[in-house]
């Protein structure tokens, strides 16, 4: 608050979030320097093309070609990263600006998930801030709200919806009974896909961000690695009506929790469509939103909840974070120190009790009901229902739907062990976890 | 991060809260630590009777009859003032804090909502820190989330869902029927209304959380006296069954927003019971459970929920603020230095277009729906839908609700006035607004 000099920053990648950034900053110029204590001056950029039109005026600012040059400058106190990639330049950049002294503010998850603790280290021994409020959940500040908000709380669980391209898809769906490809295909005409959807549609955007909130929330080393991640490119139309016949809609699900205590807890981080309970404050979480519900041991059940991605929603986190700079309200970026975060060894998902909401495409033909509902005997799955389609769809195949009660999900593996290799089954089960209300 | 002293606070007032900040900071000891970089101890403590068991042990604290003393302390760093009251002890020993050179943390909204901009300043002048995460919204940190997190935006508008016991009242009338004296009592008999609720059902209670989030999100100085309060007493059941036919739920509502720009802005500020689509977030948000909307230019719309009061939350939000405290991350209470906050007049509410739910409770006759339409004409109140109840109740009157098309506000009650005096009405017609999507 006493600092009146302006918070100088560079910016690197100059694409939707870099322009919005630098929008943001002219927009709100005034209240920024009021709320901050101080102006927050762009004084240089960079990007990879420097003859791209942005739509924004950049004649003001020096430009680098070298983002790690941009990075060192000596007239600038925080780099804001927003290149983007695990590696490469966005790396190399950020590691030249935490080792000259300058603050980073970065919306890279991919980078923080991978190198967050490195680069934390790196922050905490030059005294610098780390900041990534835009890199999880894009304009909702749940970095904040899990570092600062539940700070009192031991956290038992940690889950939401932290990929606003899956919800699109899986949303759109539910309200046209398209399938999947299709309303891919339509999402990405419409900008909510990119033309390569691989990290989104296959959970690992997700799981990055996952890792990131499951670290701050439970003060563990980040562990993207440990992540178990299924993506929603299986689910059907007909497993999104069956799952409404049945109360519930299908959301991609972010989950962290811990089990055991002291030197026997073990970290479980899971990304995988789930049936939410229609009553659930998930399941009216719809199109590109996000949500995140954090359950504190005091707090009790907290929902953040917003835009998850996008130019205006990320650019506000990213000068949240340029403004507790400003203000000198930094401290640990993953709340607790690094060196005092506890390595958790993975917890074997086995071993959890779930219900499940199991499909199976089978052959038209008398015994196969008997077929399946036997091996689920034998593996001691308990079904609570049981839906089979009447009528074969055009690849000839009819579809068995049913739910369990709840049981050790081991044994719903050990049920499709020994159906594999049936040829009964027309195509590979999908089996989805309910989420617990 | 770099003071290992630990933070050592005193307590004024052990009822619920202060009991649980005395089990959370037991319970919780070693993650707290770490996350604020320091231990957090309690010193001393105070309450209006020492006698009183309160189910934690106070024994290792030292104890004073008064809290000023308490407060003033050589000690302590921190008080932390769970008395209640506006003005009384809680103000008395707040301000001797602050004169002292100690920090404040409360849970008072009474006491902030009337002489927050007072205590801001003292704690500005001595460079001390003064926070309130609890008093707004018990666990949720939105207190955080507008200061911090929503800092980059300018707010077009706040509100949201900011009375338990209001919403605890109203989505049980909507679950079981029942009329509004008799949910009061079953919720006074279950510990969710006080014996004595009126600043509760009157609104009060929202309007000082109201004042208080309206000052942080708008950067305006706090302005409790221009709330328009009215509070749930005159919801019916009827009420709430015409709303669900309509398509609504009935909440009450706090909302805050700003028109005009510069020298011109005005600050609306109101409570009061509103139809809320029912695929509006807020329309889910049931039983003590609060929310709270912000809508920023940048970050659009955001929604924070839990749980709006009860020992563990409110103790989770007491908490959070000391280890802000403790880790150094405190700056403007505000957002915004007091001297910088500008004082917004109090805009009228009569220029506002809405849509509004009318019910006017009638006699049983002829030519009664033809004096009330003929008053809307007069006024230029136009009318999208209507229901006369068929069948008198037992007060030998009939129910008539109407939905009006968006139109100016004082035109209603242009209306209502036409109507003043007609031996047509039984009773005082109830003029719910219809929460814009």
């Amino acid at each position: 608050m006493t600092d009146t000099q302006p918070l100088r920053i560079a910016i690197a990648g100059l694409g939707t979030v870099g322009a919005g950034v630098i929008r943001l900053l002219g927009t709100n110029r005034d209240l920024i320097a009021a709320r901050a204590g101080r102006a927050i001056e762009v004084v240089a950029v960079s990007a990879r093309d420097r003859s791209t039109d942005r739509g924004v005026d950049l004649s003001g600012y020096a430009w680098e070609d070298d983002m790690s040059a941009l990075a060192a400058r000596d007239d600038i106190d925080v780099l804001v990263e927003l290149v983007g990639g695990s590696d490469g330049p966005a790396l190399a950049a950020s590691r030249a600006a935490l080792s000259a002294g300058k603050g980073l503010v970065t919306a890279n998850k991919a980078m923080i998930a991978h190198h967050g603790l490195q680069l934390a280290e790196l922050a905490e021994n030059a005294r610098v801030p780390l900041k990534f409020e835009a890199a999880v959940a894009g304009g909702i500040p749940v970095v904040k709200g899990l570092r600062e908000g539940t700070s009192a709380n031991a956290l038992t669980k940690v889950y939401g919806i932290l990929n606003g391209t899956c919800n699109y898809i899986l949303s759109e769906m539910e309200e046209t009974g398209a399938d999947f490809a299709d309303t891919l295909a339509e999402a990405q005409r419409l900008g909510y896909a990119e033309a390569d959807p691989t990290f989104d549609i296959e959970g690992i955007d997700a799981a990055h961000k996952l890792a990131i909130l499951a670290a701050i929330g439970f003060g563990a080393k980040v562990d993207f690695d440990a992540v178990h991640i299924s993506g929603i490119v299986q689910v059907r139309a007909a497993d999104i009506a069956q799952a409404d016949a049945l109360g519930f809609v299908i959301r991609l699900i972010a989950q962290a929790d811990v089990e055991g205590e002291g030197a026997n807890a073990k970290l479980l981080q899971r990304v995988r469509p789930c049936l939410v309970a229609k009553d659930h404050p998930l399941a009216s979480v719809d199109g590109p939103t996000n949500a995140v519900v954090a359950e504190g041991n005091f707090s009790g059940r907290l929902l953040f909840q917003g835009a998850g991605a996008g130019e205006g929603p990320t650019a506000s986190a990213v000068v949240a974070d340029l403004i507790d700079i400003a203000r000198s309200e930094v401290g640990a970026p993953f709340s607790i120190p690094v060196a005092q975060l506890t390595p958790l060894a993975p917890a074997e998902p086995g071993n959890r009790m779930e219900r499940n909401y199991l499909r199976f495409t089978v052959n038209d033909r008398p015994g196969v009901l008997a077929e399946i509902t036997a091996a689920m005997r034998d593996a001691d799955v308990s079904i609570e229902s049981l839906i089979q389609q009447g009528r074969a769809n055009q690849g000839g195949d009819v579809l068995v739907a049913m739910v369990t009660h709840e049981g050790p999900e081991a044994n719903v593996r050990r049920a499709l062990d020994l159906l594999e290799g049936s040829d009964s089954l027309t195509g590979e089960p999908l089996v989805l976890p309910i989420l617990p209300n």
